[in-house]
């Protein structure tokens, strides 16, 4: 753990203090359970009555709330956003000093960087490209000519397969998969024949995919998800997707093959996406949706049917099963009302 | 694989023997397909019928099937439960000798008992402890300062990322993922910005976790899986979410960010469970269900609709999408005829 | 990569070269992005229009469309059959030269052919049998007892339990686990019971699955995987499920306890099936449905609800909650227009 005066945060953060600035920060908290030492942050007035009594150091904050603040305050804009920041510098991602552990396996052939971290049990297999300050967590697996750019942090146990691109300082999790074959297969009357995945996976810069997720090599062409792309745990891309910069999936989505999703989208856990579909740009799709058809406006989608409790619902699903007949009957009571 | 007696069983399960209780008994088997040496259970008189002609040694059953066994027969008030009993007995997990496989890669700071069992290729990194009887299975990587109590298991290639905890007795199972970082990201106007995840995760004991599974660190505040909770594969267990003792989840359960779920609830699987919401005790939730409010009440809750044959269901719910509409005709008709 | 005249490649796909047989085909391509010595395939005409302007050496196409290619054509029945027979010899899987990594850990019990390669970090436990032409990638782990049928091909970091068996020609992607417990447990009115898990898996010849993917042992009897099925991604096969010839399954499919799916099914991507149902022959299910009945008959299934703009979904959402009462009013008003 590091530590910053609350003066030295808002000058890295670029905000204003209210109060002492010399005072220590070491750690960030929740305003209910803050302690000494701790920067919590409020980002609505909902949370305003908690500042009256709240053991942080210092809160993090809007103008227009910081009057209320008994603690040191850092005054910014966007306080979620500041936080975020100072989690970076409280908590500076976990690094070794360079060098590769005797236990790695590593082919002669691939060329790492001096200063990056190769840990236990990791194999690197041949014409790999490691670069410069790379952590490479035990037991990850790097296969052929793949090519890992500055920075990338891949936590233990994450496989990728070869031929494959990782760009700048893009984090992957444990349990993670990238470059398996994408699922292509062509039955020819008896039995279902491989279409082997000649296609590779490149992933941008700044990206981050959560465990146990995994991103398909294409059929022919690449697989690509674009800078800034947050993707959580269990997500699947499959075979020739394209998902573009600063989207973001949470857990669970699955995104079927050749389908193009755009810009800065966010898509709300367990949504299946159709294949050879395409979405624009700034779409919001709520959790758990089946999307079948292209998206072509920018906006919040849904589908799928609320909770209920179990009785009840039972009783509408089986009248789902009849809603076009139900449908059917008003028309014809309209139409019968109507020669009345 | 053990033996034990039909006697023996049933002193150890709380049982009584109804005729031979010397006969041997050396492995469990359905009803259908028992052979010699096994013993069976029939929990309902639907599977009476079985009895008569049953191959297996012995059969665990309720007193008032008892008449109808035609061999040796343990008689129990719950005959799945005692089976249960009996499958840990006859079949007890595998475990070796005590010691450390020489090519496990073990930080010097670690502490290790010694009576546990440290598998081929397993990292454990600094400042880790493990306690009595625990079996780690091989490929498993520990991170620094994460604690195994006595008696955990895990299986083959599972991930443990640093400062976590689980309790005694708990087993978790392959390619599974514990204290992997919470999806965290604030937009600060650009991109998203990495919200560092600075709380741990807290397994209690006699927990049991299956394959490909994910259960992630706390933004600020741990993550909590209580006592008893059994979570089958490739669940996701988002930040800081806490499940209630005794809980069952079913394969591919999501629970969002900050959820709390309460004692004894069975999630069906596949459910969608939103963020930042509270699930009471003894909830019952069906499969693929999405729970998008708090359920402050015990029941059995659905979602979702039924499965059709999908020219059916393309006609129902064409007009699932006119619903509202629909709706509003039958109250217009209805209006319509009370003036008349 | 290899390479083969176009007169070649007719000879082992069974087709007919029109123009000239001796071009050198070196690589796959889509039409739209083809290169000097790549050859492409179009399978409806829709794509003709592409033939005229077309970089690629050659294109596989039907005889009905043969007369509009400019570049020499090799002629089937099937384009994309013939295609994906011809990925495999220009693209044949990676496999090293025979041998056993200095870095794998092998019990001195197990069987391993000759011409087997195990790969890097790659740990086989006692009474392992591995069979000709295998290939295990790094970091495999190979339980107990396990057995693995000729050119078997383990990804990396596969995990398969003990007591599985995997036959010919099968191939594994990485992080799946084979052989896990089924999700067995009974309560004994205090707490869940873990019921041992004593059934294994065997997965039949030419069964591919893909990465993240569980097949759990079978609670008593084996959870059977046919020959030919295709599993894609983040699959789920519970305990003592049967999986039939030739079924494929696409990303996400949840398969419960003891169910059994007939042959040649297709599956829809993040599908769930209830435990203990049958599913026949030639069944197509789409995606994201619940198949909570067994379904007897061949066809096309589907449940959930049509995507929507969210703002329209949340009226109709709202309805359905309301449906059973909508059709009782409707019943209601037809009543009362008969009275009329």
């Amino acid at each position: 753990m590091s530590s910053y005066t609350l003066a030295e945060l808002a000058e890295k953060v670029g905000g204003k203090v209210a109060g002492n600035g010399d005072c220590v920060i070491t750690s960030v908290a929740s305003i209910e359970n803050a302690t000494a030492g701790s920067i919590c942050f409020i980002y609505s007035s909902k949370f305003a009555k908690y500042l009256a009594d709240t053991k942080a150091e210092a809160v993090i904050l809007t103008a227009e709330l910081a009057a209320e603040a008994k603690v040191p305050a850092l005054i910014v804009d966007k306080p979620r956003a500041a936080y975020a920041h100072i989690t970076a510098l409280l908590y500076p991602q976990y690094k070794p000093e360079p060098g590769i552990h005797s236990s790695a396996v590593i082919d002669d052939s691939a060329q790492i960087a001096d200063s990056a971290y190769i840990g236990a049990n990791v194999v690197i297999e041949a014409g790999v490209r490691i670069g410069d300050g790379v952590y490479i967590g035990p037991g990850c697996i790097i296969g052929r000519k793949s090519e890992l750019a500055a920075d990338v942090y891949l936590h233990a146990n994450v496989t990728v397969y070869y031929g494959c691109s990782i760009g700048e300082n893009s984090i992957i999790h444990s349990a993670s998969v990238i470059g398996a074959d994408g699922f292509g297969f062509e039955h020819d009357g008896q039995e279902w024949v491989k279409i082997h995945q000649v296609g590779g996976v490149c992933i941008g810069k700044n990206v981050e995919i959560g465990a146990c997720s995994t991103v398909d090599r294409g059929a022919v062409s690449d697989t690509i998800i674009e800078d800034g792309v947050k993707l959580d745990n269990h997500i699947q891309i499959a075979h020739g997707v394209k998902v573009g910069e600063n989207t973001i999936m949470s857990n669970g989505v699955g995104v079927a093959g050749s389908t193009i999703i755009g810009k800065n989208c966010m898509i709300g856990g367990m949504t299946g996406i159709k294949d050879n579909i395409e979405i624009t740009d700034n779409v919001i799709i709520t959790a758990m949706s089946l999307v079948s058809k292209p998206l072509t406006k920018p906006g919040s989608y849904s589908s799928n049917t609320p909770i209920d409790d179990t009785r009840t619902w039972r009783k509408n699903t089986a009248r789902f099963r009849q809603l076009d007949e139900i449908a059917r009957r008003v028309m014809q009571l309209e139409k019968t009302n109507k020669k009345d």
